[in-house]
């Protein structure tokens, strides 16, 4: 009860503080984040210390060394988060923007503003960047935020929480516009999930058992980003060699991402030409193949892909390939067994790329280019908070647009009903 | 068990049907809207004939007079229903259009186009009009829709929604587009609102009881509409012929609405000038007032104005009444107790006007007009399916727009990350 109360209080806060927000103008919101990212540097010290003391006690727990390597801060890593605020503040504000503007008969100015969502909750698992990025971006956005980080990193984000919260408070900043909450009882969580009433919007950061976690106990609306089971389907008009280059760099080039390929479909008619010489160079890059049977005949002796296999986001150096026999197959494999992140045709066919961008299901769809570009700086946004996979409210890609909602403002002249 | 079987069976078949209508043409969809129209008023007798089956079941059952009215159908609301399906096919088609597009300087060129959402859950209760009008509404926003009504108008339902099917099916349209769930089984809409992995969107369209049942227990994104709990403020700079005007028009013109007024805020400086000719107007028009206790100081006689009155949605001829001391505090009671819907300010300072559009978080907000304007035909949508209170995806006025969501299509010549 405690607990609940103290959590209603700070969501109650946020509330009463975003709604302060459309008053605070985009030039001192600019000068805060800038003095923001300065103390970051610094304070460096004190956020080493303090990650020093979260990392000590994950490895006397033994926890996996890739959860260190997510934990672990240095100089470059604080630089990397300073950076980031620098950046933020010379994007464009969001918030005020005319989306739309019309005169009705009756004389009527409806004008469809951009706006700020409100309070928005995030949650997060052991990365301590997420907490500036997070105060960064809906700071800019005009949006009160709550922070709810990993246990193991908690004295990592509290440092770098406190060391913002200063900044905001010296500018007098609306009180309880970011905040962060310092327990780690689990039962925190599902508490926030229940406050519709002062949190308008929830965006968990993580792996897929956090975000399912999150989605079903949430009676808030959140946006997604599960996985990326992202395909590069090779279509009988390919350029080949354009094809082979598309590929590796989808696979291979940075094998840990949603934006990876997981999947590569093959058009039947030009699987014997593409890909023994494509599967070599990925065997020599060190990537474990996985085939359908007819993929099997062309290549001896790669291992078997089995249903499971074409719904599972390796995040790794492992592909599975199929070889198709239509362009339709390979956009209903898409649909049926993908993840509606990013998938690529690779084509000179006109009309086969038309096809493929219309009926492929996905936020992002490609031609004749890889799958990695969906990222935020990549598109231009210069900034990014996550890729939704869902299609309500944003999808692919989210910055700071995406950050805010509208309201209509209407000017009117003493017009009634009839 | 076969329950479910049957219910997932109708949520496959839906996305399957919505994948397919990215190659379906505008005018082949409108085309279809007026044959449909055409076909409900020649078999007029037929629905009218099952629409007396449902009414004098419910009649036996002793159901209330409301629900009754909502339910009959007679010729005028058959052609209301007919010229609402002529109105949405001359509507423009939102499908296809580019948001935004743009160029990378690795060349790639990012095009952000509007597309269907996908497969939509309808629930509503005893309006057998909302069969058509959500028909309608989806199949031009390219969208497959599961209709789910009250059991009361089940077979005015299944009457519309036969005749409606028979002409998609005559043209063509994928199989699976329009559906409607013809059991009255309770369990059904629970089952139906866990399928997030093949519906995108719940609409539920009703009371609040329904509408808080639904957002509990889906996992599918909901867009609710609560209630309308509207106010006008009276500032102290209002015109008060104007401000009587709008507050006539916005409480007594249709006050069983979601965009009337129910509560009336009165800047002190101008509540005894104001007030005694209003509520005259009021009392005569059958409206009963109830007030806060400077209210009753000055309107002898009326009923006491409690907490649970700000947060009412009376839906009829009542009318609770605040003098607030600054026009903050009208902002605040807005914020505090309303419902984010639609808020007017009555006023001639421009510095007043801009503060309470900035500062109140609500979907439509107005100065000197009144709040009976928040609707998709008087906006100029020329449809509605409903009015957004939620801040996520859509707000105020829902249309064919906002029955759309986006994908970026990205056009390359065999760019890759570097």
């Amino acid at each position: 009860m405690a607990l609940n109360t103290e959590l209603v209080h700070i969501a109650q806060k946020a509330q009463k503080a975003a709604r302060r927000m459309s008053e605070v103008s985009s030039d001192l919101k600019n000068r805060v984040l800038v003095e923001m990212a300065r103390s970051l540097l610094k304070e460096k010290r004190l956020i080493l210390e303090e990650n020093g003391k979260d990392l000590a006690s994950v490895k006397k727990k033994g926890l996996p060394q890739a959860m260190i390597e997510r934990l672990c801060l240095d100089d470059r890593r604080i630089k990397g988060m300073a950076d980031s605020l620098f950046e933020i503040s010379k994007l464009n504000d969001p918030v005020g923007e005319e989306i739309k503007a019309w005169k009705r008969p009756n004389g009527l100015m409806i004008h469809k503003v951009r706006v700020p969502i409100g309070a928005i909750l995030i949650i997060y698992e052991s990365r301590p960047n997420v907490t500036s990025d997070c105060i960064g971006l809906c700071l800019k956005s005009g949006n009160a935020v709550i922070l709810r980080g990993g246990s193991e990193a908690l004295r990592s984000n509290l440092a770098i929480y406190r060391i913002l919260e200063k900044v905001a408070r010296k500018y007098k900043l609306p009180e309880g516009l970011i905040s962060i909450v310092d327990t780690t009882d689990r039962a925190a969580v599902n508490l926030l999930l229940k406050m519709n009433d002062h949190i308008d919007l929830v965006i968990p950061r993580g792996g897929e058992g956090l975000i399912r976690e999150v989605t079903k106990n949430s009676s808030i609306p959140v946006i997604k980003h599960y996985k990326g089971i992202c395909h590069v389907y090779v279509d009988e008009a390919a350029n080949l060699n354009m094809a082979e280059e598309i590929c590796f760099n989808a696979k291979v080039q940075r094998p840990g991402v949603c934006n990876a390929m997981e999947t590569l479909l093959v058009h039947k008619d030009v699987a014997v030409r593409f890909l023994p010489h494509m599967a070599k160079r990925f065997k020599e890059a060190g990537v474990e193949l996985r085939g359908c049977p007819i993929t099997r005949r062309i290549l001896k002796g790669i291992k078997k892909a089995t249903e499971k296999d074409w719904v599972t986001e390796y995040l790794g150096l492992i592909l599975s390939i199929r070889v198709v026999e239509s362009l339709g197959e390979a956009i209903e494999h898409i649909n049926d067994y993908g993840s509606h992140h990013s998938d690529t045709i690779v084509t000179d066919d006109y009309s086969n790329a038309m096809r493929f961008l219309n009926l492929v299901d996905s936020a992002c769809v490609y031609v004749n280019a890889s799958t990695r570009f969906t990222d935020g700086y990549q598109f231009g946004m210069g900034a990014e908070i996550g890729i939704s996979t869902d299609k309500l409210h944003a999808r692919g890609p989210m910055a700071l647009e995406e950050l805010t909602t509208y309201k209509y403002m209407i000017f009117g002249e003493g017009q009634i009903r009839k």
